[in-house]
């Protein structure tokens, strides 16, 4: 690839890389010209089979440390492509060591790979030849020392703290789901679509929305130039009145005197200029600084989109309408909520995995969200054990366990109304829960646990739900009284995915939108979904950082998205 | 999959569900009891093999006629799964024919598949045995006729528009495009980075951004509520104050004429009371309705982030902070303009594909670019020929040749300089462009497409443009009058990818910053990437819709996503 020529073999070349890890080859990263760390130490035999390689490595240093009076110096090197680092050996003949071992230092080294002396922990370290880069750090300013820090501490500095072994972990798990979230779909032939972010309908009132506008900036710029160029004042539009007035009396003398035509015609113009002038000054003095309104309200009709418009709560009322003729559809994106909540579970802004499914019922539902996250904790054990460790080291001892119950153990399925008797049954022997148990309560978050981590120990996925506590969409049961949602419950977090059948029927679905007094107006586009060629069809949620804290154990939610936003706080 | 358990061999299924194309085997959708029509009909063989076979398929009626006397019907039925047909008999002694023929009912059908007569188009045809669901349609209401409609009467209906033919290729085009970006980025072990929509940073003021903000509907809410429970008026504060006194001087009356300690408490305690009653009403009557205000400008303290909050115009300085540690990331998501475009090359809310390499140079940045375009136009030849057809049978008789072509032509590579020379050549030999070429001009779109579609007829990456005409954060070469930037130009739209080196270099880029009149606080964080363990590194940034219409050659943007955002338009 040095020569700047590209043939398509670049993706078979990615795949050899993979499997070099078993050989005796090194593979160089594509578009670049170094070794990625983890195609030397990820190897099965820890990289022992490349000794006597001449290779490039570069890096961040983890820790370095001078060793034998100065005369080399010790590096623990990571290029963030795998959680080890690479041990790398450079001599004060090779380079200046001072600027080489703190903490966070950059370097791009050449060497040759070597066994270690018997007996270290290491299968291989690199000597170096030639030091070609040097990113250097001042360890007096550096804000992140070899010391351990706190994931809150980390919070203060989101652009550095995926340096730190948890961040970059975290960072390639959170890719690692990412990925097996689309593999999975599209193995089953899902379609992927990219649902809008910036919406003017409100899904179920699902929460408090955040505005997008640019009425301000628009108001501000206005203010501005008004300040620069204010508007005629009341005697500025008076001189240009007078001005019109006797421009027309001109225009009235030359006609009457029965004047030459050029020169009526110029009294006309002269008159026509001054018209426009006060018409241009009486335009300009309404310009009022502030937000536009009309009828004392604000005035929607000037905002960007000419009307009132949020960020999205949820993908899925729109998803709905590729599923209506495509079948099997997936969305996955940003959602937002403007909840001033201060907890470990809440973001303003987070992902979800929406898949929908026409020609389905709930059973078909609770299959495939059973069966993808069934999938996404074998991939996790299959592609990402090393990072896996490293969370069963530092923050969960059962994460790996808990991953192989759930990729291995069929998901109880039990109605609401069985969850409802059985957490009844857990009070009567003794269990104390804060919120009251009985038929028609909204599970809370104790309950949930319950079920999942004392009860069964295992996912559960609880369905059909009363109707008064769900939203207007999902499909009303023979009984009446349920509808066919179902939530899938998990060890550690509780509810992981919400879902439902969709209310396929007109009448039924008009009748719920009315009986839950929301407006039809804006539902007119959803309902037509059912007014034409309606369809059986259902589909879940997925949170998808609430799928990290799960397979992670980390606590809080704000330390498994890259860029945390929550009330108070948008870094960057 | 229809008695609730699942197992993880979902997955293998499914690719034996792609298998089975070419088997003699029917593969059942997942999640869900029908065949996908793709499975009958995409075979080599267009199903004939498949002759005898029993299966459930749904789908919507594409055209359908009743014959022979309305004896039985002939239906054109699409399930989304691909763009072809499955032509469906249903006999009038199975169902009522007259509800299914409407174009645009839903049906799901249980039948025979069975080879058709001689001499018909079709390979296999259905034999309805029973009819499991319809979804009817009121012919004289449905939006959506068969008669051929224009792209831009169907922006009125995003909801409705995939179930043509047109938008339902797009979308399958899409989410393969989509599919091959991850699958081109996970193959190199870049990794998904989810960078912030809701930002706080402004990329280089790339463009007008959208304000994100709860303080209206605050505002709002306060409004409502002011009028419900009007703020106390100056009366009712000088009765509260008057209250106030009247107990201070009961208290102090008490305590001179020292009276029982008891009573002199609750005159006290009555005083506190009054006392923090008017506190209340003081705080209360400082409520004003409208968007809070502090000296003199909007109080963003009080907004959800407690400062300015926008929608992101570019993922890139945030995965940047990724880059510098991970060695290779990607991005991948929706960014957003407020520019008041009327054109049918932009939108509001748009996708971009922002990968960033470490140890990396500029070449490495055209390698990369070149090796991933090249990926996207072989995976359409390879998965998705069959909507390639349909739209070089609809809209662009080229689409299939160019994309042979660019998946097997290296590109092309000058400098900006060079392309400036051709440029002035053509314009000696007769050529007329709109916009003057000289040195030290922003590339216009005309002299882009001059260059790829006449001059070298394949893509063209021009690299090393002048620094004055591009961002800060581009890496200055040593001319000086240089940035290491690129643009890959290709036929039919110009422009698809722009990219560059970054500065890695604290002095430079901080004079740079400074050089072009931007502020260095809000760059800060950026600034430490390079203070502390600074690398060289690039990226580039492909507009996802731009890579539609390339791919496909429609000609408007707003229908290659599905829900086109743009001034004074966002549907649903």
């Amino acid at each position: 690839m040095a020569d700047g020529s590209v043939s398509l073999s670049g993706q078979l070349a990615a795949t050899t890389l993979h499997e070099a890890v078993s050989s005796s080859e090194v593979a160089k990263a594509e578009f670049s010209d170094r070794v990625p760390i983890r195609s030397v130490v990820s190897r099965p035999d820890g990289g022992a089979g490349l000794a006597g390689h001449r290779v490039r490595i570069g890096g961040w240093v983890k820790t370095g440390r001078k060793a034998d009076k100065d005369a080399f110096a010790f590096l623990e090197l990571n290029d963030g492509s795998c959680p080890a680092n690479l041990q790398v050996i450079v001599d004060a003949s090779v380079s200046d060591l001072s600027p080489l071992v703190p903490t966070g230092t950059c370097i791009a080294v050449d060497g040759v790979l070597k066994l270690p002396p018997a007996g270290t922990k290491q299968k291989v370290e690199l000597r170096v030849e030639k030091v070609v880069h040097v990113g250097p750090v001042d360890p007096a300013k550096y804000p992140l020392p070899k010391t351990r820090l706190t994931l809150e501490f980390l919070r203060d500095f989101v652009h550095l703290r995926p340096r730190t072994n948890t961040i970059s972990a975290v960072a390639r798990l959170r890719n690692a789901l990412a990925y097996a979230t689309h593999t999975f779909f599209q193995k089953h032939r899902f379609l992927y679509v990219h649902t809008p972010i910036i919406t003017t309908s409100d899904c179920e009132g699902a929460g408090e929305m955040f505005q997008v506008t640019t009425l301000i900036s628009e108001a501000d710029k206005l203010e501005k130039d008004l300040i620069k160029n204010p508007p005629p004042s009341a005697a500025d539009i008076e001189a240009a009145q007078l001005l019109v007035k006797e421009k027309g009396e001109v225009v009235a003398q030359l006609k009457s005197a029965k004047a030459k035509k050029e020169d009526i015609n110029a009294s006309v113009a002269e008159l026509k200029k001054e018209k426009e002038n006060l018409a241009k000054l009486e335009e300009r003095s309404k310009l009022k600084p502030g937000i536009p309104r009309k009828d004392g309200k604000i005035d929607y009709g000037l905002d960007f989109f000419a009307r009132q418009a949020f960020l999205t709560v949820s993908g899925q009322l729109q998803v709905e309408s590729y599923a209506c003729c495509l079948s099997s559809v997936y969305t996955f994106g940003p959602t937002f909520r403007a909840e001033h909540s201060h907890t470990s579970r809440h973001l303003a802004e987070f992902w979800m995995v929406e898949p929908e499914i026409a020609f389905a019922e709930l059973k078909d539902d609770m299959n495939c969200a059973e069966a993808y996250v069934r999938f996404l904790c074998q991939w996790l054990l299959d592609n990402c054990f090393d990072d896996m460790e490293f969370m069963a080291d530092k923050f969960d001892k059962t994460c790996i366990e808990r991953l192989r119950m759930v990729a291995s153990t069929p998901f109880e399925r039990i109605s609401y109304t069985e969850a409802v008797e059985l957490l009844e049954e857990a009070v009567k022997g003794g269990r104390k829960f804060e919120n009251k148990v009985e038929w028609g309560i909204d599970l809370a978050s104790e309950h949930e646990r319950y079920l999942t981590e004392v009860k069964f120990q295992k996912p559960v996925i609880v369905y059909n739900y009363p109707k008064d506590i769900k939203a207007f969409y999902m499909r009303l049961n023979d009984d009446s009284k349920t509808v066919a949602a179902m939530d899938v419950l998990v060890p550690k977090v509780g509810e992981l995915i919400g879902g439902s059948q969709r209310e396929e029927r007109y009448d039924v679905i008009q009748q719920r939108i009315k009986d839950m007094g929301l407006p039809i107006e804006p539902y007119e586009w959803y309902l037509d979904l059912r007014r034409y060629g309606t369809v059986k069809h259902c589909g879940f949620g997925l949170g998808f950082e609430r799928m990290l804290l799960f397979a992670t154990g980390i606590e809080n939610i704000r330390d498994v998205i890259p860029f945390p936003r929550y009330p108070g706080r948008a870094d960057l």
